[in-house]
């Protein structure tokens, strides 16, 4: 079955079915509906040639997730994948844990997998100019940047959000309404990533709201896991540290301490309001259903493609996009006013 | 920096940098230790050149995802990763929607990405052989199988669960705690898939019981995700169908459906109990915590692979592996007696 038998099945020319295969618009809507019907009951298979000619050249562009099961991660993948889809290149996807170094993992993967780039998808936030000499490709960072590193601007590319100012923000919805006593839910301050950005963003709000810092309030549950967020807002609670709010820094550690919350007799958000950073779509369907600022998912990873595609192509150069929250209105925030 | 060096930096032989990089297990921790820490200081990057000399053969294994944003399959995808990489191959993840046919699209793939097998991450039960004819690669059908086709069974392997025994098992369960009136979410008891094998499970298991089955109480929401789901449980309530007990036949439609009940002043497990199938990690969070049949799928993603590479590699034959649920308690299935 070739092209050229779908264009007679359907008496038409080749060039229309061509374009209707390649999704060209100056195609009437009957024939494409017809010829479409007759490329799915023929079963043809279109065999892109341009694309076979280069298949010995590699269109591999890695992505390296860091933490498996991110579900903020889950969330930005499948438009990953369509973006490097769409441009003619090849999504190869690998996942690490936490504790491993993703420069090293991304410099194998470079060799083994003929990489044209990498997208890291989370990482750490200081990697200096010795550590990057193990790539030899371009790579964008996407959800953070590399704020406590010493590479150069124009060294490497990332899109994030401002992870300081996004954590003070939501101290200062608590404070707003009302909140005085407010605890903080993180994996670790001194991480070089996320966690330590937010950290500083919270303790940023308690100053300019002027609120103490107690050390009492804060939990640091060692990971981003839910079974570590539970077990942090668990400690938390039996210590006896009184508060009537909580900023859990990513929706998934937010849906735990609810739980843990829960669990031990308190009510959110009567008892306790809780606001957390991410925006998942699953948090929608929380009990009660989860206030979050929402990160922009979908634009995440749209910059972060086209950046590095371009980069790759040789037609753009390093950039950092900082892109904007948007509060995301749930019911786990009351007003003590 | 090569092998020689890192060598030469730690004084242990050539040989013995190779057995820690490939991980042998005669080698000393300590010796292990010295070098690992080497290998991170000199930010050694080891260049599998076994790998490297056959780099022009491809190594791609497709991976095709039904459904973006699967929560079931966001699971699976981590181990399917690691058990295609620890093999020496390259998982090309490609995902598509719940409408697009899966053998289309991967039979594209195929030939754009030269793969040389496919796992597909769910799809339809009713594949034909001429429609396979598309396809010229061995596949893996993982978390489903071909029961409403035609195919042999020594054109495919399949790795799933028992999805109409099992919907059955849940209707008796929900029967044994006492249920007469049990509702059913669905996405479409015609879909040729999981819907309608769970469908004919939970038909059974009225019949088995000597329950009536009632239309009223079958909800077909159209589609898998959580707004199709919210707004049939919706649906259910407003006609006044009158329940106790709810079969959502997978954890994400059954999230949905409880926040649908509470939102609507019913109860859970007070006033209704719900129970589900799949297992996600993140059920033991909801609150009530999902009572849900759990599916094995750690054992799901190896299984597959492995079958998948023993036939890519030519030593092995198409297989057809049933695996079984355990039952998960949680708090969202109540006793009436």
């Amino acid at each position: 079955m070739t092209i050229k038998d779908v264009a007679a099945y359907c008496g038409v020319s080749v060039s229309t079915v061509s374009r209707v295969l390649n999704q060209h618009p100056d195609v009437s809507p009957a024939v494409r509906e017809r010829v479409s019907r007759a490329i799915q009951e023929c079963h043809y298979v279109p065999n892109n040639s341009a694309r076979s000619l280069v298949a010995s050249r590699s269109t591999a562009v890695g992505v390296v997730v860091r933490g498996v099961g991110n579900p903020f991660f889950s969330e930005l993948i499948p438009t990953i994948e369509k973006e490097i889809d769409r441009r003619g290149y090849t999504m190869v996807l690998h996942q690490i844990n936490v504790q491993d170094d993703e420069i090293q993992k991304a410099a194998v993967l470079e060799r083994e997998k003929r990489l044209l780039g990498v997208v890291f998808l989370g990482g750490r936030f200081n990697y200096t100019e010795a550590e990057l000499q193990q790539l030899s490709v371009p790579f964008v960072c996407c959800t953070y940047t590399n704020t406590f590193g010493n590479l150069r601007e124009d060294a490497y590319s990332s899109v994030s959000i401002r992870d300081e100012d996004e954590a003070c923000r939501a101290v200062h919805i608590l404070y707003e309404h009302g909140h005085r006593r407010i605890a903080v839910l993180l994996d670790d301050p001194a991480d070089n990533s996320i966690g330590q950005l937010r950290w500083q963003g919270y303790r940023r709000a308690l100053r300019e709201c002027g609120l103490p810092f107690d050390p009492a309030l804060a939990e640091f549950s060692g990971g981003y896991d839910m079974p570590d967020a539970y077990r942090g807002t668990c400690e938390l609670l039996e210590r006896g540290a009184e508060f009537t709010a909580l900023l859990a820094i990513s929706d998934s550690m937010a849906i735990a301490a609810v739980k843990a919350l829960v669990d031990r007799g308190h009510r959110v958000p009567q008892d306790c309001s809780v606001i957390a950073i991410d925006g998942l779509e699953l948090s929608k369907y929380m009990i009660p259903t989860l206030t979050t600022l929402r990160q922009p998912a979908g634009a995440m990873a749209r910059q972060s493609i086209q950046t590095l595609i371009e980069l790759v192509e040789g037609r753009g150069s390093h950039r950092h996009l900082l892109l904007e929250t948007t509060l995301r209105q749930g019911d786990s925030v009351i007003s003590l006013r």
